[in-house]
């Protein structure tokens, strides 16, 4: 079974941009506000806007699972106030809920959390637990930096985020740390803010202890790690210099990167660099890089062809496509093994 | 030759820290601000805190000649005003500007700028052309960020910053794009603020045409481009998505990356994906990291040791050590050649 495990529902039928736009406008004009049953999607309305995508690409390019989140340029938590957010997030992610149960086989949801900036993340604790408990959800994406490129929450490692780790921990989820919109004019989104944000969480790990307080909390950095593994060789020296352990002991037993990096040269050097135990299959596919490479003919974010070229024995790949997520997600491993998988 | 590109002046005097100290005092108590005359170090202190540190060092590993800068994480432009900016960037600068002339074949100039946050890049010229023409500097160091981690400055590609661009273009000088010490708490000066800096100016001059109004501007973009070669198909394909050309015809005319990638997968990568034209060989040694590597036993930052063990040619190797240095710094060039060099 191939699994990705970084995928997000960029291909929401239009009506989920217009009920958004008209909750901005409805920011400043309160009267120009929808309701949430305002928005109208039909179960046929979702799978025209997955079979021909995300389904269609999966089948082609051979992966099995992916899951699957609302689409992180979306989330926009740097907009209006936590009860836009509560409200935004809980349609996204019911929309995901609703496509794991369209296509049960081929999807199982990650939430998005109704982060505000400033304000409190145990606030997002109720959507948190709802999409475990009532939608079966995975994993949570958590946003290290809500105001959108302002970087003004404290690091990751702040006691700031605590509640949410507790919780992560009790439900026994993952979170993927991932950005959303840049609203700074200096990061672009998908070029700079999310694999700056990338380095920033793991280097946010590194100069704190976390991990000792929290054990099995475990966070995917996405996009292949931003900067790390290319600079692995820096961080070792820097982890060091902090007299901090060996990063596969302070580190490795915690946090894992996905393999969405566009080129072969790139998943060869993660590959390479960080223990294959802590790589986890992803594409990000339909998401920021959605052309085909002049270079090879293939989609950029087709990575299965560059982890089949990698040099991998049949059990790392295992591990790559499989088995590492199930130790990560352990929530996913057993909605697998309750249908025989 | 080899030819060091990205040398900081990190092991000055402490004389120089206690003054900077004494400044930083004197913003809040102008009665406690010190003249710039009442720095004193000798000859004698310049040579001896060069003679058993870099010198040293790029005897051991065989490189010959460093450009050498202030000390990066001490520009430290988020404090005070430009004035103060305008007096601690003509210390620094004139300190190694002393350091050159004691020790001329090993060491020349490239410039800190007297930046300020929210100031205009233009009252950064005086500084700059006393350096070039005085000093005989051959480069400067540009920051994206004065603000230290808020970005609160407009992008690379902006008109704000043309004033410098036009006097690079006058003196056929380049920038090194660097910024200096985090005050946000949210990155880690040397693990994230530096690498996310350089990834974001690629990104600045990706979504932009800035190259179009200055066709012979030069950028090196330190730390092997921040997260950028790792990336490199990723970032081929947003420019396909934004509908520019070719990375190499559209950025790789004027955009440059120093070897500052402290493990040999890093630099295997680097010299792989990135055409060997826009490769500058560099170390930053005896500075973010120190140590030496236990996997190696040698420095992380002993980059020549990777370069030699990298898969190149010999005239590949030549123009890493000291053909494209010649190329992108010209009055390095015209120096060395005065000299019969």
């Amino acid at each position: 079974m191939i699994i990705d495990c970084h995928g997000h529902y960029t291909t929401a039928p239009k009506a989920l941009e217009d009920w958004r736009n008209r909750q901005i406008a409805g920011l400043k004009d309160p009267a120009a506000a929808p309701q949430a049953s305002e928005l109208a999607i039909s179960d046929d309305d979702l799978r025209a806007s997955i079979e021909v995508n995300q389904l269609a690409r999966m089948k082609e390019r051979g992966s099995d699972l992916t899951i699957f989140s609302p689409r992180a340029s979306f989330m926009a938590h740097h907009i209006g106030d936590f009860r836009a957010s509560a409200t935004w997030a809980a349609i996204c992610n019911e929309l995901c809920y609703r496509v794991s149960r369209l296509f049960p086989e081929h999807f199982i949801g990650a939430a998005m959390l109704p982060q505000s900036p400033g304000v409190d993340p145990r606030t997002c604790i109720p959507e948190l637990e709802r999409c475990v408990r009532d939608y079966g959800f995975v994993a949570i994406n958590l946003n290290p930096d809500p105001s959108g490129g302002h970087w003004k929450e404290p690091p990751l490692s702040d006691r700031h985020w605590y509640p949410i780790y507790e919780k992560m921990v009790e439900h026994d989820i993952p979170a993927m740390i991932h950005v959303s919109t840049s609203c700074n004019a200096c990061f672009h989104t998908t070029g700079a803010h999310y694999l700056n944000a990338d380095t920033t969480a793991f280097m946010q790990c590194l100069t704190a202890d976390l991990f000792k307080d929290f054990p099995t909390l475990r966070f995917v950095i996405p996009h292949g790690g931003g900067a790390v593994p290319y600079h692995w060789g820096r961080f070792r020296g820097l982890a060091q210099e902090l007299k901090k352990p060996l990063l596969k002991d302070h580190l490795l037993h915690n946090i894992y990167f996905d393999t969405c990096v566009y080129h072969q040269p790139g998943i060869d050097l993660l590959t390479k660099v960080i223990p294959v135990d802590n790589v986890l299959f992803a594409s990000e596919m339909i998401g920021a890089v959605r052309g085909i490479d002049p270079d090879t003919g293939f989609h950029y974010d087709d990575t299965r062809r560059y982890i089949e070229a990698a040099a991998l024995s049949a059990d790392d790949r295992y591990k790559i496509y499989e088995g590492n997520a199930r130790r990560v997600y352990p929530r996913l491993n057993a909605t697998l093994k309750a249908r025989g998988q």
